[in-house]
């Protein structure tokens, strides 16, 4: 009845000194929300093994899904690999269906399959690849965790990847109204009505326009006919 | 010796709906940097009075100071403060101090201090008040904890008022090289420098422009003695 659930880690000191804004969070959400899969957590942590073995633990038994971004590369500080292995418990080592794609790719290119890129195919045991067409080095589902890079465009493309694999529940649908009132004029009656809905989620997000203080009511659920009733209901109170 | 640590909890159903893309943790980030605090770990949570709450206990146990944003305002989705006072244990209500801000507030703008706002004084026991010189309504300190607004210029003079109570210690400085060759050419090179340097932390970021492949080399730290000489290494080998 009720949608599947999933949470994301997104890994990387860059992302906690703030020198790189992370934009896979909010990506995630964006497409979670349409595949109706409910996202009840986020967390970004940094590129620490026992912090990333805990973290993956924890959220891998508390959710049906979990999606990873950042990590995955050739250099000593991607180390998520080899930390969701040691979280499962199995082994790791480069294999030889990842690193078939990628000598490919490099013969293709030019360039070397050396040591450094090797640790790209470094995939834990029985992991199913997750096909990576911007870049080839692959991702990976180890049960219900998804393993990805944490380059933007890599990232989506990932996602792409897996998301049709991943049976969701209703879309998450939202409908918004916008009042040319603060949002301490509207909170009682927009409260009451919420009351009147246990089964839509209601929100308020007040905003500012050319001197002109305003709040956008937003209505979120599964239900259509319920949102069209309540929107109709908002429209009413606010008219 | 080491730097203070902190978490960040960003609470609110519209950042896990993808309506609205977080800017805060970006902005927390690049400030605790400056200001010689350790930003250890952001959770991204639901608007969920038990979910808030095991978080703020969970993160203020393990970290010297735990930031919130979201969740203050006057309508009924606004649960933060009460989830707060109830994390510690302490009585909350419509408080002198902060009501008294806001019905001056209110009687100034010509606005009615009405039930909704008032939802706005509500700040739990012995917590000391947050300045919020744009939008009046206060947040709030209690304990390490400090509870700021969701609107991002809100949540921005909030953190400016709380951040000069606050003992940091040295500035995370970085300086970064940028080289036009892959990843998997710097990894083996740029791994061995900083295995030699466990003092600081080294990053690889790669980047497409234009066609050309290339990879932004960051070495981070505090001691800015240390960093230069890495840098200098960093930069002959790459020459």
């Amino acid at each position: 009845m009720s949608n599947p659930t999933a949470a994301m880690l997104v890994i990387g000191d860059e992302i906690l000194s703030g020198r790189t804004r992370d934009s896979n969070a909010h990506h995630l959400a964006k497409e979670l929300t349409i595949a109706g899969v409910t996202l009840a957590e986020v967390r970004m942590i940094a590129d620490d093994h026992a912090v990333i073995v805990d973290a993956v633990n924890t959220l891998r038994a508390t959710y049906d899904h979990l999606f990873t971004s950042g990590g995955i590369g050739p250099t000593h500080d991607d180390i998520t690999a080899d930390a969701v292995a040691a979280a499962f418990g199995v082994a790791i080592g480069v294999r030889d269906d990842a690193a078939a794609l990628l000598s490919a790719h490099y013969e293709r290119t030019g360039r070397e399959f050396n040591e450094a890129r090797q640790r790209m195919a470094r995939i834990p045991d029985t992991a199913t690849l997750i096909d990576n067409p911007v870049s080839i080095a692959p991702g990976f589902t180890l049960g219900n965790v998804h393993v990805m890079a944490g380059v933007p465009n890599v990232f989506e493309a990932m996602l792409a990847s897996v998301l049709p694999g991943i049976k969701g529940g209703d879309p998450l649908l939202s409908q918004s109204l916008r009042v040319k009132r603060g949002e301490g004029d509207v909170a009682a009656p927009f409260g009451a009505l919420a009351a009147e809905y246990p089964d839509l989620s209601m929100g308020s997000y007040p905003f500012q326009q050319n001197g002109v203080m305003g709040t956008n009511l937003v209505v979120r659920g599964t239900d259509p006919a319920r949102l069209n009733e309540a929107m109709t209901r908002l429209a009413a109170l606010f008219a």
